[in-house]
């Protein structure tokens, strides 16, 4: 029993040890709240493309609604160029600790669902980089579509289904269009799932 | 009797005066064959949207497969900027008598399926005005979208089902970017679903 006395004392001083050096060491130390995608909380990044968010006019003799202009693809800094891709995509694992951020310094880029399924999106302002504290996360409905704008910090692809797909709309062209900025060690973001009622 | 004889000679006899008189004037008379979108018989109207057909590459770090550069949006033309919107459309009657095509003459138009419904794509060459003898019919299997090329004759939206939707990319900007040509009453080109074993 002594012995395993001093085992369990021994223990307990490293975990009081670890727990506050943690605690002194850390500059951040938060979990991420969900907001539902509205576009006057999704402004300051970029535009939602989500026609019951849309005006529209009618074309083709009266057969098609046309809902006009929700994105402007803004690509052609440097000499770049507009193309359309697809983007496949697994999901990351849960709770999920928030390592990087990446933006697009010479273009938009927008994402649409194509398979309906609801998909995060985790953003922070322009700024030199990205500002942890200052992350905001999304879920998109999964008829909503967004389109960064050009040099908007936000995470790599989020989803929340297996192989779920994007249409995506971007710039190629001459230059770099793609920084990517990792958090210290010293900075906990967490996105959790446990908020969200139905997906 | 007698009376019923003349009068079906005579029903028989403008008849066949009618039948005369449509054959003689009609410049043309077909029914368009409905066929499959594929890459290569897509080719000399646009690209094809579409991931089963294409390369991709890995990015963010394993976990999305980028389907590159499906399509190249052109619409820089005459001061034009690429725009994201959204169309809703109503299925027309069918057997439908084709009777106008319209292009873009600055720009590309893209269109991808939003809701994964199979929708139909007609489409004339290149020229001054549509040849409605050389008019194509495709159907896609409601994955695949695509991309006309600027001054591509086209038939405005042609779905199958109520209120299918598209994501539309194609132009804003200064100049006439739409002309629609309307086909002579000689000229008779018919599109029905009679062939289409799925749907």
């Amino acid at each position: 029993m002594e012995l395993q006395n001093i085992i369990d004392q021994s223990i307990e001083a490293q975990s009081k040890e670890a727990s506050a050096t943690v605690t002194e060491t850390l500059l951040l130390n938060k979990t991420l709240k969900i907001e539902p995608l509205t576009p006057e909380a999704f402004k300051p990044f970029g535009d939602l493309i989500d026609k019951d968010n849309s005006e529209f006019f009618m074309i083709n003799n009266g057969s098609t609604r046309r809902y006009h202009r929700m994105a402007d693809v803004d690509v052609a800094d440097n000499g770049g160029e507009p193309i359309i891709s697809i983007f496949q995509a697994t999901p990351l694992q849960y709770p999920l600790s928030i390592k990087m951020m990446e933006r697009h310094p010479l273009g938009s880029q927008a994402f649409v669902p194509l398979l309906g399924n609801p998909y995060l999106i985790l953003v922070a302002p322009k700024d030199d980089s990205p500002n942890p504290d200052a992350i905001r996360a999304f879920i998109s409905n999964g008829k909503q579509g967004v389109n960064y704008h050009k040099g908007v910090w936000h995470h790599p692809v989020l989803v929340l289904k297996e192989e779920d797909q994007f249409l995506v709309v971007d710039r190629a062209g001459p230059g770099n269009n793609c920084d990517e900025v990792y958090f210290s060690d010293k900075v906990q973001v967490e996105l959790t799932l446990d908020d969200l009622v139905s997906i």
